[in-house]
């Protein structure tokens, strides 16, 4: 060929090496069997849906992002997030879902934002939600942080807090300092605490024409809380002023009880009474969840308690309440701070390598290597022996057998612990329970470490 | 809201109820683990490409079928395959990778193809390939098929046979017959010889002006075997005339002898000289894959080796051989004809149900059950009893707990049986037992059945 295309892929799109990408895996599959373990189902909606569908609620702003084009007479839009295509499939399939419907989903959206570090145009997405017909009981409220619980210990990560807040509650206060009206600005200011500050806060909800008084009392309240005691104690104040405040406080309550009936300790949740989650969707129970030795990084799992799912598609109320992680997004974080478990990241547990050039009883150990579920792979090529081992040592498989006629003739294997370099004659079924102590130990680890 | 938009999924896109998702899953589930058995790392290449990536070499016929489309200054083709993804990723990163480079990709790709019943527009390819940094031992082309057969018998697949020819074979074969320069005619009539039978095929190969004699040899040598043994036979008595055929007849001698070693039986495969596999990118062995009992459904895992992987994007010459399993075909094929193993589709191997106001204890036993790891659904909703009975049994979940006072006081669970209806009082851990049994149960038993 003369002309060469000088391979290259999208800015914005994530391609990894294959020794993270195993990682990457390893974390999605602990996802996938969390969300099974809490008894959601799977489901795996198209990437292209009809336009109409994807943006009968977008706005203009969210138009400009999308990857949207016609193909024949079809106008096109790839899925920005995983929620719409839930509402979609809930409101069409509702006569043949059972209810509540807990599902999952893991998948790419795409959103061509502007590009940047750490900033994805395709990025996976692992979301669950609980879908009611009608309704939906609060103590599901509880068991979605711990289902991010079990998710992130699982996965490695420590150190981290989930956020619990109730809109109801917030609406209700506003409307008790009467300032309901603002209640969009206030949330919105609220909102940017972390980033910009006490004083900042103050000083924009003074400039959003709130009293000094009543802008004082909301950051009394909200953002002065040494502990989920204290916070309680304060809201307890305001009880038997407004309903929905106190419709709101019971439910923070009880989903704040069932949290830890959940299994899920004291030091991984608590009440923070800033967070709002944007204005128009959530109506209950808000989440998210931050590294405690990493605020600047935001929440790494978000979401709450919602209403009316499919309004667009269907008349049928449907509450529902789910949470979503970003996963690219999140993976990349581990990534650049070196969090990720590289010693899991190798593609098999063992090595062969003939040393004859009949291949036979080479290919026959492979075989009944794998049928006991040990990764194998058979280096075939006719290289030298430096080369041989340079390149198990470039996959990092931590065990390689050397097979030649030596060995066919003892039946015994040279087989090297490629991390202590040592090498053993071995049966192959001392081979077998050596290799398995290993891939038990792998088995066993997780996919982060942070005791660097 | 008062415009409700119809919800509707494209045409050409698979999106499946909830308990086939989990079938379908385990299904995926299941080769990811066979080819991670192999030693094949996983990539996972963007679904959007630049174009001029994409396209460097398809024809005019190829890009009808694309999702194309422009994103700001840039040509956009969502992938059509997985192979031109590995090509490109493959050049990219070739000063990275360890080569032979295993490496296995499941992804959805995108044809803009006529809608028809079985067809999608978007669908699952399921890849391995194995590829070299300028040669390729031969017995990486009998490992290919070793894999193929562990999935399938895994899956649970019977009665099908995985059929491999020899491209240098073929060709030089026709160079022996003076009618190379017809080659590639004749093996596009010769494919398709299952469809339009012996008679046909001669027809045509006259038609394209080859004398009866020489398309009598041609359907002599390659559609007239009862087995492996005749066909080898036959092909000897060429031998010493053409050394391209030569070169074929060695290869395919040895890979079917090492295809045995690796331990796939000698009902699963066999040669089948009629096999080509289009025209222009396979250069040496060529596999497909066939149920016996269903050939009309042509082949269900097709591949071979190639020469030069990636042309069009590095001068180094990349020799490879792979497989490929179009997984959403393959799956619609399956429930089509009821061949999915619907008793695994529950997501849940046991539900709680509180029958107290105070859910504390079903929350703590749901916390000790999925320690267990035991998939656990609680349900939470305050309903009548006979609705929770009866969302349990649409979710065809095996048992339930229930939960009430008398089991709370006495500390013994009332667990029923949903199969038989059966309904006993049992201890925590002999509930634990009772369902680890059947988890261990569901877990070996396979994604199809063929027996009824």
């Amino acid at each position: 060929m003369s002309n060469i295309i000088q391979p290259s892929t999208l800015s914005g799109f994530m391609e990894l090496e294959p020794g993270d990408q195993i990682v990457f895996d390893k974390i999605k599959s602990t996802l996938e069997e969390v969300y099974r373990l809490y008894g959601f189902f799977p489901i795996d909606t198209p990437i292209l849906e009809k336009s109409e569908i994807l943006l009968a609620k977008a706005g203009g702003e969210t138009e400009k992002q999308l990857y949207r084009f016609n193909k024949g007479d079809t106008d096109i839009t790839m899925r920005f997030d995983l929620t719409v295509p839930l509402a979609k499939y809930v409101a069409k399939n509702r006569g043949e879902l059972a209810f509540p419907f807990k599902r999952y989903q893991i998948g790419k959206v795409y959103r061509g934002e502007r590009s940047q570090r750490g900033r994805f145009r395709e990025f996976y997405q692992a979301d669950i939600d609980i879908i009611g017909d009608g309704e939906l009981g609060i103590v599901n409220d509880a068991e979605i942080p711990s289902i991010i619980y079990t998710v992130f210990t699982r996965l490695g990560l420590e150190d981290f807090t989930i956020r619990i807040n109730n809109r109801k509650l917030l609406n209700g206060f506003f409307d008790i300092l009467g300032a309901s009206d603002k209640a969009g600005d206030i949330l919105h200011i609220i909102d940017k605490i972390d980033k910009i500050g006490r004083d900042k806060v103050r000083e924009e909800l003074c400039e959003a024409e709130l009293t000094a008084e009543v802008a004082d009392s909301i950051l009394d309240l909200l953002c002065n809380n040494a502990n989920d005691e204290e916070a309680f104690a304060k809201l307890e104040s305001y009880v038997g002023k407004n309903e929905t405040f106190d419709a709101g406080l019971s439910e923070l309550k009880e989903v704040s009880d069932y949290i830890a009936k959940f299994g899920v300790p004291k030091e991984n949740f608590r009440i923070d009474l800033t967070i709002a989650r944007g204005l128009d969707y959530y109506t209950g129970t808000v989440y998210e969840t931050t590294f405690n030795k990493h605020p600047e990084i935001g929440s790494i799992c978000s979401g709450g308690r919602y209403d009316n799912l499919a309004e667009f598609y269907t008349k049928s109320k449907l509450p529902g309440v789910g949470i979503s992680i970003g996963l690219t997004r999140l993976f990349y974080i581990l990534w650049e701070r070196e969090y990720l478990n590289k010693t899991v990241s190798y593609p098999a547990d063992v090595m062969i390598i003939p040393m004859t050039d009949d291949m036979s009883k080479a290919v026959e150990i492979s075989a009944s290597l794998r049928a006991r579920n040990i990764r194998t792979q058979l280096y075939v090529e006719r290289k030298k022996f430096k080369q041989m081992i340079s390149y198990a040592d470039r996959l990092s498989v931590p065990y390689v057998i050397f097979l030649g006629e030596d060995e066919i003739n003892s039946g015994m294997l040279s087989v090297k612990d490629m991390t202590s370099g040592e090498q053993k004659s071995l049966s192959l079924d001392d081979t077998v329970s050596l290799i398995l102590e290993r891939v038990e130990e792998s088995r066993n680890s997780k996919c982060l470490v942070f005791d660097k």
